[in-house]
C-alpha cells in the first residue's frame, strides 16, 4: 500500500484509526466537499483503498458482484461459520467523514489487531464495506447489503441516475458481474451474526455523557402524510365563529401528535412538512397538509402510536367540521438486535471501564437488510452534538479507539 | 341605447336589476368566464353600457382622466354639494357577477327612479363607475377612488402590468387625459358624502336571514409573517424531549392566534399559509414560517389584538427554546362609516319592513380612499354562501331590488 496512506496496524489507537477515516475523506466526487456517490470514481478510490488496508490487516479481499468490499479472516477451523462486520463507504452529498466510514475501519481495525496478535477464533470474519446505504444516487438503496441477504431485486439494475447512468452499467463500469448478483447470497446457517459500528447520528450519548452504546434495535418507522380539508374563505369578512380553517385545525393535529410522540419512552413522532396548497395571506386555509414520521424500537408500542394518532386526528376533524386522512404509505418493521450479543456488547463495554447504556437507533442502517435471517448487533458512538449528514459531524479519537476495543473484545466473547 | 339591453326604468324592481347584471357581466376579457381587468377590451365595453344607461337614468355621463365613469344627476340648485354613490366595474379573474357591478347598478337604477318621478333633491348626485378596484392588473390599486380623493400618486402611470403595457398607455388607450389625472380631484367642502351599495362577501346576512346590513366600518388590517427558527434534526435520532422543533411551536403560535381571534367581537385572526423551508419528512423542522392577517372594525382594538399576539408568539418561543419574530408589514388603519349616515341608512331599512343589522367590512373597498374626506355609507347585500370573486357569487333580485329601494329612501332622507 502507498507510504503515504495510514496503515492498520496499530489499530487500537484512536488516533490511527482518525488518520484511516481522514485519508478515506480524501476520495470525493466534488472538490470541496465530500460527496461519495454509490459506484462513482471516488467510490472506486475508496474501494481500493479499503483492499489495501484489508491485506495490510491479514485479511484477502475482494469485490463482489454487487460492489461490495469483502475481506476475509479466516478462523481456526476451515468450515466453521462466519461473523460478518460491515458498514458503507458512500456518502450523502456534503457529507460528513464518519457516517459509515467509521464502522468499516473499526472492523478492520479489530482484525488487524487480533492478526498482529496471531489470533484466529472459531469463526472466520468477513469485513464487508457496503457500497450503497445512502441512497443519494438510485431510487432503491441498501442493494448491497440487500444482495448478501440474497433479498436483492434484480429490476434494481435497470434504475437509472439522474443524468441516466444505470445501476447495471455502472456496476460492470467498477468491474462487477451484475448478472451474478444472486451469488452474494449467503447461507444463514452458516451465519454466526453481523455487528456493525456507527456513529449515533443523535445527541443521546453528547448528553448523557457516555463514549459508545449498545443499540436495542433499529427502529421501525411509519411515514405517511395528514391532508385536511376545510372551507376556504376572506379573511377579512369570514367571522371567526364561522370557520372551517384547514390550517387551525392541522396546528391542532401537530400539537396532538407531538403531545403522543412524547408519551411514550423511545418513540418520536415528527410533523417535518407544513404546507397550505393554493393558501393565501388573506384566505382561510381550504386545505393544509402535514407530513408524519413516526418511529419506535418496538412494533406494537408503533402501530399503537400511529393508531391513536389516527384517532386523534378524527376527534379534532369532527369538532372543527373539516375533513381528515391519515395516509400511511410507507411502514418499516423494526430490526431488533440479539439479546445474547446485546449482552456481549455490554460486557464488553463495561470491560473497559464504560457505564453500559442501551439505546434504539432512530436512522436506518445495512444491518435492517439481515432482520430475521441472523443475530444482529449496533455498537453506537458518540458524536458532537447529534450531527450527521454534515461537514460538521464529529467522533473524538478516544471515542473511536474505544470502539474498536469493545469490538475486538466481543469478538473474542463470542469465541 | 342597444335594444337588446335592459333599461334601468323599472330600476326598483329587482328583475330587472339583476337583467342589467347579466348583461354587464357579458364583456370578458375570457371567452368562458368573466374577467375584466382595469383599461381592458371588456373595460371599454362596459363602460359605454354604463354610459349609456347613466343616459337612460336621466344623467350626464363622462369618462374621467383616471377611467372613471361619472353620471351626473343634477339637484334642485346648480350650486348645491354632490353625494357620490360608486362601486366598481372591474372584476378578479373567474370572478361573480355581482362584486362592484351591482354598486353601480343600483346607483343608476335610484337615479332612475328619481327622474322617473321628476324628483330633484337639494344637492347633486354623481353615480361614479370606478375601473381599479381589485387590483389584478398593476402593482397599486384603487387608483380610480384615489383620483377623485385627489391622493392618487402620479408615479403609479408608470406601473406596467405583466406583459409590459404601463398604466399611461392603458388610460390613453381607452381616450383618457393621464396627465389631467389631478383634475379628478373632489373639493371635500363641495361632497356631500359618498355611499356604496356591495355584495356582503361574507356569510354573515345569510346567517341572520337578513337581506341587506349597515357597515359600521371598513375594517383596518394588520399584515406580516411569523418566523420561527428552532433547530433542524434528525426525526429518528432527536429525542422528543432534546428537540426545538420550529413547525410544532408554530403550530402552538397558531392555534394562540386564533383564539386570540374569537376572544373579540368583530376581530378576525387568520394565519394563510404555513410552511416548513428547506423541511424534509425525516427531519426535524429547523424553520416554520406563518403569514398573520389582523382585522377589526376598530384601530386600537386591532393594534391591541396584534400586540398580544406578538407577546403570545414571545412567550411560546422562550418556553420551547425557540427563536421567534412577528414581521408587521402592512398596516391599514378602518374607515369607519358615518354615524348619521349609518343611521339613515338603518331607518331606511326599517321602513322596507327589514329589521336594521350593522355589520363591518371585512374586504376592502373603493369607500376607504374617502377616509377622513367625507362621510362615508356601505349597505351591503346578502350573498349565497358568502362567495365571493368565484363564478359560483349570487345575489337574489329580491334582496338586489330590496337595495336599490333603501338607497332611494337614503337618499331622499338626506335631502
Amino acid at each position: 500500500m502507498p507510504n503515504s496512506l495510514p496503515r492498520p496496524d496499530a489499530p487500537l489507537d484512536g488516533l490511527a484509526i482518525e488518520a484511516m477515516v481522514e485519508a478515506l475523506a480524501r476520495y470525493s466526487d466534488e472538490p470541496d466537499r465530500l460527496t461519495r456517490l454509490y459506484l462513482s470514481a471516488s467510490h472506486r478510490a475508496a474501494i481500493a483503498t479499503v483492499m489495501d488496508w484489508m491485506h495490510a490487516a491479514g485479511m484477502s479481499a475482494r469485490l463482489d458482484a454487487a460492489g461490495n468490499v469483502v475481506g476475509r479472516y479466516e478462523g481456526a477451523a476451515p468450515d466453521g461459520p462466519v461473523l460478518l462486520i460491515g458498514s458503507h463507504i458512500d456518502t450523502v452529498r456534503n457529507a460528513g467523514k464518519y457516517d459509515g466510514n467509521l464502522g468499516v475501519i473499526t472492523g478492520i481495525a479489530a482484525v488487524a489487531d487480533l492478526a498482529r496478535r496471531g489470533q484466529r477464533l472459531p469463526f472466520a470474519i468477513e469485513v464487508i464495506a457496503f457500497g450503497d446505504e445512502e441512497g443519494v444516487r438510485f431510487a432503491t438503496t441498501l442493494t448491497g447489503s440487500k444482495a448478501i441477504a440474497g433479498t436483492v431485486d434484480p429490476a434494481c439494475l435497470d434504475e437509472r441516475d439522474a443524468i441516466g447512468v444505470s445501476r447495471q452499467e455502472g456496476l460492470a463500469a467498477l468491474g462487477c458481474d451484475p448478472d451474478a448478483l444472486g451469488s452474494c447470497a449467503r447461507d444463514p446457517q452458516k451465519v454466526l451474526g453481523y455487528v456493525e459500528v456507527h456513529i449515533e447520528q443523535g445527541p443521546v450519548l453528547e448528553a448523557k455523557g457516555l463514549p459508545v452504546g449498545v443499540v436495542t434495535a433499529i427502529n421501525g418507522c411509519s411515514r405517511g402524510e395528514i391532508v385536511v380539508k376545510g372551507f376556504a374563505g376572506h379573511a377579512g369578512t369570514l367571522p371567526m365563529d364561522m370557520r372551517r380553517d384547514a390550517a387551525t385545525a392541522l396546528a391542532e393535529m401537530v400539537l396532538a401528535i407531538e403531545a403522543r410522540g412524547r408519551a411514550t419512552p423511545d418513540l418520536v413522532a415528527t410533523t417535518g412538512v407544513l404546507s397550505v396548497p393554493g393558501g393565501a395571506i388573506n384566505v382561510v386555509a381550504g386545505e393544509a397538509r402535514a407530513t408524519l414520521d413516526v418511529r419506535a424500537p418496538d412494533d406494537a408500542l408503533r402501530k399503537q402510536a400511529v393508531a391513536d394518532i389516527e384517532a386523534k386526528v378524527q376527534e379534532i376533524a369532527a369538532r372543527r367540521g373539516v375533513e381528515a386522512t391519515t395516509a400511511i404509505r410507507y411502514d418499516a418493521p423494526a430490526a431488533p438486535c440479539d439479546p445474547t450479543f446485546r449482552a456481549k456488547l455490554a460486557r464488553a463495554v463495561s470491560a473497559e471501564g464504560v457505564m453500559p447504556f442501551e439505546l434504539g437507533s432512530g436512522a436506518g442502517h445495512d444491518a435492517m437488510a439481515f432482520r430475521g435471517l441472523w443475530p444482529l448487533a449496533m455498537l453506537f458512538v458518540r458524536c458532537r452534538g447529534g450531527v450527521s449528514h454534515n461537514p460538521a459531524e464529529y467522533a473524538s479519537p478516544d471515542d473511536m479507539g474505544l470502539a474498536a476495543r469493545v469490538l475486538v473484545r466481543f469478538l473474542e466473547a463470542l469465541a
